[in-house]
């Protein structure tokens, strides 16, 4: 379907149904019994009973499985900054991803303030009722200081997943793609766009042990220097081994992969044809990619990633947060650990079996049954290593409580 | 039940349950071409609608029917200042009456600061995904200057339950139980209490007519003077017309009426007896009243109301919010005027016919079908005189609405 068609389509469907959620009573509270246990006079004892010990807020109310998706609006999609108004659709909609993948009650919270200091006291002071915080299209740099802020001052994970989930679901389809040329964590790799997605993705690889990544912002290649901000200053020093500036063409010179989270139709043909053998390409640019899909495998790309739906090979970051934040609040971790974002990947990866794997699928699709279980129980296991989590449960009693929720 | 009986229980009801509510989504999106609606690339389409057209977002997204229930915590029940943690069971039990009665999506928000201007920041800047504000056990007098600051900045409804919701029910049952004892509104009043709910009650008995109204606080009766605080002062002009001063008791000597929100035990048998013939009382204090319902039926008092649902005649604000808000919510109002309030007063006591009005029966049960319809529909067609309104809708098509959402 044409860009325009979905574009119009999407307003009727939006439009018919008012909406994309809505919150629902678990309970009966329409007879007098139910009142006084619900609220008045029984919910007294629920409240002191949570004074004497926050922690049993956990059990006795909906903070267990409640996430904000919080928002200012001046990132949104490829729209920019279009306010916090106009981003609640996209918003709405990643609560409703939540609960359908994830069994996560989501609500969606758009910010009429824009300053870094006033989104962290905003989202600080609504903290209470939530047991995670999803940070969604918040421009950067001021998404990195926000969120490593939050970390710091919350006691329930935080998490920007135009970062985070991007990198992981990115790096668990590049493990793939090694897998397939036969490459290792030696493989040479290139990253253009210093943004959050490019920063987020360039710290994961670092993290799971890549050693040779170049990065690229529209300048050329980031070479560290006093003169870069401190999240470029962060990621200049953990790739560009060499030290050698130069443009992306110079860095794609025999680079055994390159992953595009920055801007159309900046790699030519001419460039993937100077990569290694069998080259990786995953451009994630969107709508309008770094190169094509047909003009990249026409240059002899062995694995091409998109970002589009129509396409094989989409990183969609719908494989990622639903089972992140899943396995966070299954053992109520307190943060999502470097730990926690590997353990998520290599449980993307492992999705597809060798032999599955293929040019064509080095990720599931997220409509594929068993993906969430498979990511959430990766992440709980790791959470009780280094998530801070509140609760100890092993995998048999994660499971049960994934069938519970009925995840399947 | 015993009250501490029904504590038990309602710990082991909401532990059971897991909290009292979840987000829904009202869509499919775990298909290729749900996705593609609800959210990329489909949604782009619907932030561009919204971005020209802001008004829009209450017809495509869940605005139209979201309701912010706001606390800091200050003042919760009858507990005091416990915390956002701890008053998240209200919030929630809030929230959830707001579905089962209103078929209102509201949602708990807790927030972790106290300060008037943090608080009014914190809503100010979550207002965006919100068709409406609902402020709920926020201590006085920082409620009074927050929520007319929050009136003033925001073009949704704000409503503080705890002082305008309890006057409405009030006033409701007051003009039922002065038809019974065939008194108009030339009684004289007495209101004790000068916190939220009492200021809110003084007011509205002013606006709905009433002139004969004395207002005591701890202090004894209130008398206009330079040194009272702001909110007491704006109700010292419009009552005690006689501008004397003295005690409660003083205060009722003679009186028709006495409304209690303020101390356990503070009116005697003797204070009953001397109030006029056939007096009215609602001791509301809670959960000991200011006058027990046996000491005032055995002093001659002939209509007693009270805050407790296990007695005849309860001032519950269950009777009141759910209809306000969804007659606000349905026509799109941007605030919730002293008409519509009065609106939703003449719909409660309207509720109850001449014929089935006794001194048993002032105001109809919580649960009885068809209360909240006559409460939002009032509200709705006053909001568009008074209410800013922006939609127009005659009886019949609020009649048609109202069915859509399945109230009864």
């Amino acid at each position: 379907m044409p860009a325009d068609e979905i574009g119009k389509r999407s307003v009727i469907f939006h439009k018919e149904n008012r909406g994309k959620l809505e919150v629902k009573s678990k309970v009966d509270c329409r007879s007098r019994e139910g009142l006084s246990l619900a609220y008045t006079p029984g919910v007294a004892a629920v409240c002191r009973e949570i004074e004497k010990n926050p922690d049993s807020a956990y059990g006795l109310t909906c903070k267990w499985n409640t996430v904000a998706v919080v928002s200012d609006g001046t990132r949104v999609l490829g729209l920019g900054n279009i306010g916090p108004l106009a981003a609640l659709p996209v918003m709405e909609g990643k609560a409703v991803l939540f609960k359908s993948y994830g069994g996560v009650d989501a609500f969606p919270i758009c910010l009429s303030c824009k300053g870094e200091d006033e989104i962290v006291k905003a989202v600080k002071d609504i903290s209470p009722s939530f047991g995670g915080i999803n940070l969604e299209d918040i421009e950067s740099p001021k998404c990195f200081s926000v969120e490593r802020r939050l970390i710091e001052a919350l006691d329930i994970p935080v998490f920007h997943d135009d970062q985070h989930g991007t990198a992981v679901v990115a790096l668990a389809g590049l493990l793939n793609a090694l897998k397939l040329v036969e490459k290792g964590k030696d493989a040479k790799i290139v990253v253009s766009g210093a943004g959050a997605a490019g920063v987020a993705i360039v710290k994961l690889l670092h993290s799971a042990g890549f050693g040779d990544i170049t990065v690229c912002d529209s300048s050329g290649i980031l070479v560290d220097s006093e003169k870069l901000p401190p999240y470029k200053r962060e990621i200049a020093k953990i790739t560009n081994r060499e030290g050698k500036g130069g443009k992306l063409s110079d860095a794609l010179a025999g680079a055994d992969a390159f992953i595009g989270v920055s801007a159309p139709n900046i790699v030519g043909a001419a460039e993937a044809r100077k990569m290694a053998d069998k080259p990786i390409i995953f451009a994630l640019s969107n709508p309008v990619p770094e190169i094509s899909q047909n003009e990249a495998l026409a240059a002899g790309v062995a694995v091409f990633g998109t970002a589009r739906s129509d396409l094989p090979n989409q990183v969609n970051n719908v494989l990622g947060f639903p089972g992140i934040f899943r396995g966070a609040l299954l053992v109520r971790a307190r943060r999502i650990s470097e730990g926690m974002k590997l353990a998520a990947v290599y449980a993307l990866a492992g999705a597809i079996s060798e032999k599955e794997l293929s040019n064509e699928r080095i990720l599931p699709l997220p409509f594929e049954k068993g993906i969430v279980r498979r990511v959430a129980t990766a992440v709980a296991l790791e959470a009780q290593k280094t998530g801070g989590a509140r609760l100890k449960m092993d995998e048999k009693e994660i499971g049960a409580e994934l069938d519970r929720l009925g995840l399947d």
